[in-house]
């Protein structure tokens, strides 16, 4: 299947050394343009706080299956990473929708490049996505976490 | 951009009737199947709790940019739902990882259709995406979700 590219995502980052390594370390605005074509979609999304937002990661590079992961130092598979080489370089972020203004999503959290392509909105839903599980496990990524950002730990 | 299928995704459900309409809803288990060529990045993941599973409706049809989704009865935008004829047909659940035996991935909470390809998998890291914001808003699903199933309500 082909992708469709339906609109951009403008940031401050234009270059890859000063993105966030993840959208929740992210207190950054930014905006989504949708194309005029798709617009009539965003009709209701408004009252969403939260949105999943899915993107092209158009900077990647042929994929590996074992990679060094942002957040740590040994080499761990791809898919319990979110490295951004991947078979189907596919980007998911959420970021917090401000306001929508015409065809403009305003956005808070934005962990991605600038001109970061654009392929579907999906609202988040905390009954869904906000897992009521008490027992999440977050693999490798307990410990490498723990060196790297104490601060945000609950 | 063309998409690489990397593997199926294998459930009970062999129309779509009878599929779950979320994740979140469904205690049925199934499990995905990842091709050989890319098993090698499968390490590292079973110390995860919950995957994020990236997939293809396949059995979607041409998109309109107005939907009554399956949680409601008025036409919404389609961005504000997770309809499954979009302009990039791609799916997102979020299911429990029970194992992982060699290539095979048993996995619990499916809501797709038994064939669907596989595009990715992503760990679910709840301090990522288990949203701490105590204002999370639903938009239009606050009301459906009241009408279609109150138990789930916390």
């Amino acid at each position: 299947m082909q992708l469709k590219i339906i609109g951009k995502i403008i940031t401050p980052y234009k270059d890859r050394s000063r993105v966030p390594r993840q959208f929740f370390e992210s207190k950054t605005r930014g905006r989504i343009e949708i194309f005029d074509q798709y617009k009539e979609g965003l009709k209701d999304l408004e009252n969403f706080s939260h949105i999943y937002v899915i993107y092209l990661f158009h900077k990647s590079k042929e994929y590996k299956l074992k990679v060094i992961p942002l957040f740590g130092k040994k080499y761990r598979g791809l898919f319990a990473t979110r490295y951004f080489c991947r078979p189907n370089p596919i980007g998911l972020s959420i970021f917090k929708l401000l306001r929508i203004e015409d065809d403009i999503l305003h956005v808070k959290g934005v962990d991605v490049l600038s001109g970061t392509p654009l392929l579907d909105i999906k609202p988040y839903v905390d009954i869904f996505d906000k897992l009521k599980d008490k027992n999440i496990e977050r693999g490798w990524l307990k410990e490498s976490y723990i060196e790297g950002s104490p601060d945000n730990i609950e």
